[in-house]
């Protein structure tokens, strides 16, 4: 990771306008560059505008297509089904997110589920726009197969995020946003690049043993021959790793069973596209169960609490979720975006290639030593 | 654990025998002892019958309140909020969980939140409720605090059990029910009776550092001078220690801060007592979304696929969420529910007491070599 910083609001326009050269419309460009941008804001550059080729490649080849319109298969006052016929991730989501709290105002508690649909980045992205209606929101995507079941050795399930917000007063919201697996391929990733053996509890060979080699074991989920990331838990039920594996075909439950879509093995990522994936919105009104104000008064004495509680030995803080990533994004709107080296080499082709200007990449002075 | 069997039937009767001479409507009786056994039949030991006796003591010392009205805080076509006012868990949550499925076949989807309720025994039971009435069934409770936040030391949220319900259609239903720690404290207490010292990444001692010894960690939990269990991924962030601790925040946020109850280390057992604690339930009918008979279809295809997935060397069998129960279940119906000598022991004498006859342990032929 270098340590250039972006103007926030400058990387947004620009890959909003790299995606209207792509045929998105104004909204819709709109709405899948902040997604990449509060990405990396939050702390997640994983999820940020270092996707942004692969979501180019996706326009491109027809796997996302720019002018998709969305079908709405079923609707109740508390339900939504939509099927996105290859949408972007990104704007379907948000439509369809408002559109479930518009349902939750009215009824109480709405949920949606959307069927081929693409990456849709962050999670807690959609989750948290349900905070300032005074509502609790929950966003849920399957993936691509990369995790392998409690005592099996071949992919079965995604890396299945799952995100959860609720609103607090002065404190900053509870956001929860992880995947159900230990790690995502990220992570194995960057192992992979630096070579170091990856951590155990982290994944198994294509035998179903632990794994050290992480690019053997990249190349043997690429084509599929056994070996994939553990569940949250890890190996085994030891340390509880069938809860990870039972929270990922949760996911899947929500996200694909409930629309009628793929599950499982059956969502995969190809050497030239992303798998199309499934989703799950879902938003609960406070005030259908006790006043907001109260609510959030309790949840402040309860983050507080959290915040402040003594730390172990060795350790600095205890952070509760989101609060890393809201201090992130504080810092980022200060200071710019940081991205690495390789992230703005990648931006600058495609502005060249889009005839758009990429953002100017200050050196950060506020990482650089004396 | 002995290998003595007793009837199913005969153990529920006697339970609900004794609960009734403790001032439970027969009702009640029936639903309370129902929980309890069916915990021993599903393989989960510490919730079954073996609590028999803290529950009568809660119900002689006043915790647990017989004749508890409870009070209905708020109600909405969707929602749903109950104050207890310390009735025994297990006869509210059944009876709050049908008020929940009766919403929620109207309106599609509702939710429940019940604070000053008492030990409710297994999650999933209540979330299975709603599996005849093709919906999705969720089921969750705070306990008293026992879990170490990421990087912290001090107990601030309890084991906090979450479960969820999808009916399938020949296979049996995806049910999962965990506890957000990486263990619940029976764990912890068999490593102190076979002075096993403890698996690393269950627990911190009081500085917040790894713990092997279970005898010191349970004093320090009792006596709350620091230490306790870490949450589901373990120690730090390498593995996602984060991930399970916000899960267990989001269950007491939904059990507690939204019904207005104590939550994290404001709810604890003293040495007399267990903590008065919160629950959360939720039922969404499927047909809000698409025909159940495609659902339950699809269902059994994912299921029966990971039934099915290859095996790591070395083990047996891939277990979706809840199949190992279900094959439990069946053999106890046929075999009787196994249970502990020393659950035996107290039966009887819990029996003397209240001059019912404690069910017969018939000596299990199936387990005894030739």
């Amino acid at each position: 990771m270098g340590n250039a910083r972006v103007d926030q609001e400058a990387l947004a326009h620009f890959c909003r306008e790299v995606f209207a050269r792509l045929g998105l419309s104004q909204d819709d460009a709109r709405e899948a560059a902040r997604v990449l941008v509060a990405a990396d804001a939050r702390g997640i550059p994983s999820h940020g505008v270092a996707r942004l080729r692969r979501y180019v490649n996706g326009l491109r080849s027809g796997l996302m297509l720019p002018g998709a319109v969305c079908e709405t298969l079923m609707e109740t006052p508390t339900s939504l089904v939509v099927n996105a016929h290859g949408a972007m991730g990104a704007p379907v989501s948000v439509r369809v997110m408002e559109r479930t709290i518009a349902k939750a105002r009215t009824s109480g508690a709405a949920f949606a589920s959307v069927r081929d649909s693409n990456h849709f980045g962050i999670a807690g992205h959609y989750a948290m726009l349900a905070l300032p209606h005074d509502m609790l929101g929950i966003a849920m995507t399957n993936t691509a197969a990369l995790g392998v079941p409690t005592f099996g050795r071949a992919v079965m399930f995604g890396t299945n995020p799952l995100a959860f917000a609720a609103p607090a007063d002065r404190e900053r919201a509870f956001v929860l946003d992880m995947s159900t697996t230990v790690v995502t391929r990220g992570k194995i990733e960057v192992c992979e690049r630096t070579t170091k053996p990856l951590p155990p509890g982290w994944a198994v060979d294509r035998t179903g043993r632990p794994a050290a080699d992480a690019r053997s074991l990249l190349d043997d989920m690429q084509e599929r021959r056994g070996g994939g990331i553990l569940p949250l838990g890890g190996l085994g039920e030891l340390c509880g790793g069938h809860k990870g594996f039972g929270l990922a075909v949760m996911v899947d439950i929500l996200c694909a069973a409930l629309s009628g879509a793929p599950t499982g093995p059956d969502v995969y990522d190809t050497a030239v596209s992303s798998a199309r994936v499934s989703h799950f919105f879902g938003a609960i009104r406070i005030e259908a169960f006790r006043e907001a104000a109260g609510f959030r008064a309790d949840m402040d004495r309860m983050l507080k609490r959290l915040r402040e509680t003594p730390v172990a030995e060795g350790e600095e803080r205890v952070y509760f979720a989101g609060l890393k990533e809201f201090e992130q994004e504080a810092e980022c709107a200060r200071r710019g975006v940081p991205l690495a080296t390789q992230t703005c080499a990648m931006l600058a082709g495609v502005g060249q290639e889009f005839d758009v200007q990429a953002p100017d990449a200050a050196w950060d002075k506020g990482t650089v030593g004396p």
